[in-house]
């Protein structure tokens, strides 16, 4: 698996794909330096009058409601119409589903009509989406009751797509295919916007690796080594850490993740 | 008082509060930055459809009207009086107020229909809103004529609240309490959003410590702390000073803050 | 001419002219701190109800399409005319224009409405918008067909003002004058944003310096050197060189400028 991993990131630095972002005002410019910084190009358009144009000539399209409104759902709907019929490939973020109804039903009203190949999202946004009972802080994960991975692949049955639970341990579920990856470190959740960089990740790579089991668990390896490979340098605080993990998505080399990737395909 | 502080700030680290923000796009991400490294968690969230449902899940919230558009003073306003009805703390930033008509309205628009526990703006903004004749730069402060620390106090008597004034000498003043806090970096005017940032610390603060006028000493004492310590460092100029502004405030420690806080109340 | 470059920057930082923003959510951070790191003073408001009133107290006014939408195209019209009936110079970045028929649209629409003294683009998008075949992927450039410098001029003689195309080489270009400007560092073109902040950079100088087409090859020069200083310093990948840039910007002098201007006039 390492060495597909490898080959994917290789794969996506040459072909360089357009990442068409519909997301939030809050981490939109983490989320393009992030696609950037691992070989791919972003561009963030929300018009209804442009988003099928724009999605039309992109490689994968990241849906993202982390500062949703009636009008960029309708924006993504489309655009997610769009892609479906072209055959790009749609990842989304439901940023806080189940913290507002606004957010939950946003987000069916997204999987009702675009079929998203890949759905990420943390322990309690998804085990909400599941069907348990899930504390959503706002945009934090809380407690989740009930057995998370059964609901996931239940989930993931329905939709017919993967699914990804991001934590300590990120999980990667279809139907038949389960992937634990323990890459990561705990500075990665001391500053905002890692969860929807991470999503923008998994939108490159979706963007040319054609398994969307593969993709997610190729970003998430990606995304995790480099976030292990930022700590090593001189770092004082969660911000100093920031420039280090943005400087070492950049700089991933295939030897990095060949020594220090730690998925486990179950 | 610093030991007031410092257990304020231990107190807003193990509650986590929830600080929903309806702010400008411009150091948005900024304001979600400083409120997870002072210890608390953002949201920001400003959909008509779900503010009132955030805002009653949140500890404060914060109103900025730094890039504000009549369908964002209307969610500020609802979620302003949810916020009011459930005893949960407002603070407004009035961006630019006298600056443009829009601003200006907006504001009184805000303070008529919403109860605010702080408000908090520079000289300018204060000065301007207190009846001063007050040069407001877009957003920035320029010359205030008048006694500026009478018309705060009028204001806050009319307004029953606390009302903060930014500058090489911070000012929160009440009906019958006033405190000045001497602490900061010349870097801080150097760098965009650290006025916003400050709101979003009296936010976080507001959300834990009851008596509001100590929650606003307690955030601009630590901020400015933070701003000293972060200059200690190997700063290059505004920008490395930057990160290393948002470490030392992640950093922060009760030592610190006995050791280096210039309060005096008066 | 560096000589020239140099005052127009002492110029800049003394008078610190407000530059009014209308532009994207994307990249709206780096332009503020951009503008302010060169020594001016940046506001961003895009509500029709204030953008005339913020505009009459500016001196610069820099329109940015990164992530229009109907509402923001008006609001630029608006700001736009205000500003010609003012005498306060306009400098339009069309990004991605060519991209979609809603950003080509767009641009028309404020170009026949708005005189705008600075045109700034990549080579695709101002190839496109002079009537090449240019390919425009996404906000990036692809492909450009043609003699761009003829059709350049051909569109500044039309337009009647200065048409800027960034590259490795920089040129600017008016009816009867045309510049080179050889100065930047490769790691501009691996961190977002660059090119929104070499607009506000010119927006800067175009508020202080007479003549536009010296305002425009000032702004360059000066964010040329800024790279090229930028990457002298202890560089991990593009976002330390990123931090390092701002920082260049804010320590710029005179002697950087007469020693490492590398500017043609032709």
């Amino acid at each position: 698996m390492e060495k597909h991993i490898a080959n994917n990131l290789e794969k996506l630095r040459s072909l360089k794909p357009l990442v068409h972002h519909i997301t939030n005002y809050v981490t939109v410019n983490e989320c393009a330096n992030i696609t950037l910084q691992v070989g791919a190009l972003p561009v963030m358009a929300d018009a209804p009058e442009e988003v099928e144009e724009m999605v039309a000539i992109s490689g994968a399209l990241v849906l993202n409601i982390g500062t949703l409104n009636s009008g960029l759902i309708q924006a993504m709907i489309m655009a997610g119409k769009k892609a479906n019929q072209l055959g790009i490939p749609v990842v989304l973020d439901p940023v806080g589903a189940g913290a507002t109804g606004l957010r939950t039903d946003s987000v069916w009203a997204i999987l009702n009509q675009v079929r998203v190949e890949v759905l990420k999202g943390n322990s309690a946004e998804i085990g909400f989406l599941a069907g348990l009972n899930a504390e959503v802080r706002g945009v934090e994960a809380g407690k989740v009751a009930g057995d998370l991975i059964k609901a996931a692949r239940d989930l993931a049955d329905r939709l017919q797509n993967v699914v990804v639970i991001t934590g300590v341990e990120d999980l990667v579920i279809s139907s038949f295919r389960m992937a634990t990856i323990g890459n990561g470190h705990s500075f990665l959740g001391r500053i905002t916007g890692t969860g929807c960089m991470c999503t923008s990740t998994i939108g490159a790579f979706a963007a040319v690796v054609e398994d969307k089991f593969e993709a997610a668990v190729s970003a998430l390896v990606c995304y995790g080594v480099a976030g292990e490979l930022a700590a090593l340098g001189e770092i004082k605080g969660p911000f100093s850490y920031r420039t280090a993990f943005f400087d070492s998505v950049a700089n991933l080399t295939t030897e990095n993740i060949m020594k220090m990737a730690r998925v486990k395909i179950i």
